[in-house]
């Protein structure tokens, strides 16, 4: 992390075959290395930061110094960024990226959001020129696109397309919507990679299958850092797990960040410290802050636990959000390519889930009354009464 | 105008020397062929357009199929927006031409006034390069320009360049308000080539010397389209005349075609039917549609004569743009290259312009009270008694 960011990721998961790619339809991209952070540190990185006093120093400083994709030296690229605007929207050139990174924080979009939704539009585009939409949405498409072309690695369409989205100008009106309401809008609502109208970030699950319990259940919609199942599935924390074998010992590690994490993103502490630290850790250091002197693991991870079920409270009271599910193409188009050739995220999903509410204490997605008795939550038993 | 459109001017221009090059420092620009009238007919002319009933039909509408500058079939570029964004930023390149043009056109702005102002930020981008702003003002630029670096024919950071003029974001919001204001603010007033806030067209002086004249004395500043002098200077009409002379007949052209001009534009009659019609052929025409039988060709000039006056009053009553002058860089900085090469616009204006006021019955580019009384105006010697 010190030496290459959290883009040292590019090249490990790429080899695992769950970097996903081309809008999610191949887990490997064949210019990862020209976007990886081994590359970045070689070419462009000009210093390493960080939060005040942390060992860490994860955070770049990258810079191109000239050319059309020139860029002031200025923090990032991260991992996600530079797969989502790389790798899944085809683009292998890292001094582009370099500059989109730049322009998105400077106009504050979520670069995630932005690099699928672009991914999408270029898929949908694709399809347009094919024949592939329905006729009138094919033709609005691409009226709206005045002269953008977005294809595959376009990254020139893509800077243009971050101002027209900025001022939701053009076409720019529609991508500003997210990746879930442009593909609905043109008649290929497949097209966009989403759980809950959350755009995916860099794990391929066909190819780490823990990640597909871990986006289905998120409660914010498929996200990496409510679970963060690449920990154990890839990176041997706590322990390494084969990232393609269906195991019941996942399920509980999934439930167990998940609350783990809800009590590190209350205590407003950086989750790259999970990496080498439990949830036991905090207990002295709270029990010193609070005079919380009885306090025990069991207790913080219950606490963790107290508040997941509250989020799914809130989803379950608001009607949207507490459906698990994965997208269409994630479950039923298998991977053409990479270690996990052939492999869809069905059968994980099918098998983690039931486990996973059992658990929980869950059912189809919805706290069961005892539940909440458990928890000391019988205040909310008025929502799934 | 038919075959190429107003862009047939680039390589004539370029010719005589007065095709203004970066910012104004040189007449004649090396890429003229790859960005001419000829060059634009041969590689991306898709169409002929032109008002109705017309039989110029000097519209064009141009196309890029593909690549970084994909632009869809549209109107232009006109030889004035070939040329401001062309050889004066040093963009060589068409196709980098029309999707600036297409851009441009799309969120209304206007395309000489950007492209002389697209140049003034270039060179004073050099100048803070080379040390040549104060201090201040040369870090508060580079501060400003994020990732943009407005270098001499840098295409990409113009295209950059117009979203954020358009939205006024960071150097955008300098640049917004033309190239007098964003020289003034760094530092460097003489970098706007204007007249009377209004950025020049695409004709420079020092090689068609009427058109010193035709700028200085033209009310609503910089323009090309109260006296055409190009036409007489460089096309041949009415008459052809050295560009080089100092001729007192061209004085007396330079006012009648801005009478006559102020005639047209009241008709709302395209300008391009003067270069086969007089004063004489609109007279019957009036006559047959108003009844105003007793009309002739002097009393029209006269009409126009005082719409120039009144305009003029209007700027001596508002304190603002009566005074007659030419920018710094084109009096005292002789041309280097070209058939005007060791030129100024000095001569020139400095022997027509008196000339020029005795004429019109002006003093110092004030209207005389008997001027006033000759035309008919008693009602505004109020402003200038």
């Amino acid at each position: 992390l010190n030496k290459y960011g959290t883009a040292v990721l590019v090249n490990i998961i790429n080899e695992v075959g769950g970097f996903p790619t081309k809008n999610w339809t191949r887990g490997t991209f064949e210019k990862a290395y020209e976007i990886s952070g081994e590359y970045l540190a070689e070419k462009y990185l000009k210093a390493r930061k960080g939060c005040w006093g942390c060992v860490i120093q994860c955070a770049r400083v990258a810079e191109v110094s000239k050319g059309p994709y020139y860029t002031p030296a200025s923090e990032g690229p991260e991992y996600e960024t530079i797969w989502a605007n790389g790798a899944n929207t085809m683009i292998g050139n890292l001094e582009a990226i370099i500059k989109i990174n730049y322009l998105l924080n400077d106009l504050g979009f979520d670069t995630i959001s932005f690099g699928n939704t672009v991914a999408t539009l270029m898929e949908l585009y694709e399809k347009a020129r094919k024949g592939e939409l329905p006729e009138d949405k094919a033709k609005k498409l691409l009226s709206l696109l005045q002269d953008i072309e977005p294809s595959w690695g376009n990254a020139d369409a893509v800077i243009q397309l971050i101002w027209r989205t900025a001022y939701r100008i053009g076409i720019g009106d529609y991508t500003a919507e997210g990746a879930k309401r442009l593909a609905e809008e043109f008649g290929s609502p497949d097209s966009a990679i989403h759980v809950k109208g959350l755009e995916l970030p860099a794990y391929d699950p066909r190819a780490i299958n823990s990640m597909a319990l871990s986006y289905a259940t998120s409660n914010r919609g498929g996200c990496h850092l409510r679970a963060y199942a690449v920990s154990f599935d890839v990176l041997g924390v706590p322990k390494k797990f084969d990232p393609l074998a269906i195991d019941k010992e996942k399920v509980k590690l999934v439930k167990w960040q998940q609350d783990y994490f809800a009590v590190i993103d209350s205590l407003v502490v950086c989750k790259f410290n999970t990496f080498s630290t439990g949830p036991e850790d905090y207990v002295p250091l709270l029990q010193a802050a609070l005079g919380w002197d009885d306090l025990t693991t069991e207790e913080l991870l219950t606490i963790g636990e107290r508040i997941y079920n509250v989020e799914r409270l809130f989803a379950v009271r608001e009607g949207y959000g507490y459906k698990d599910y994965l997208p269409k193409r994630l479950l039923e188009e298998p991977l053409p390519d990479g270690p996990a050739k052939g492999r869809t995220a069905k059968e994980a999903l099918e098998k983690y889930l039931p486990y996973y509410y059992e658990l929980r204490g869950w059912e189809n997605g919805k706290p069961k009354p005892e539940t909440l008795k458990r928890l000391g939550l019988e205040e909310f038993l008025y929502i799934v009464s």
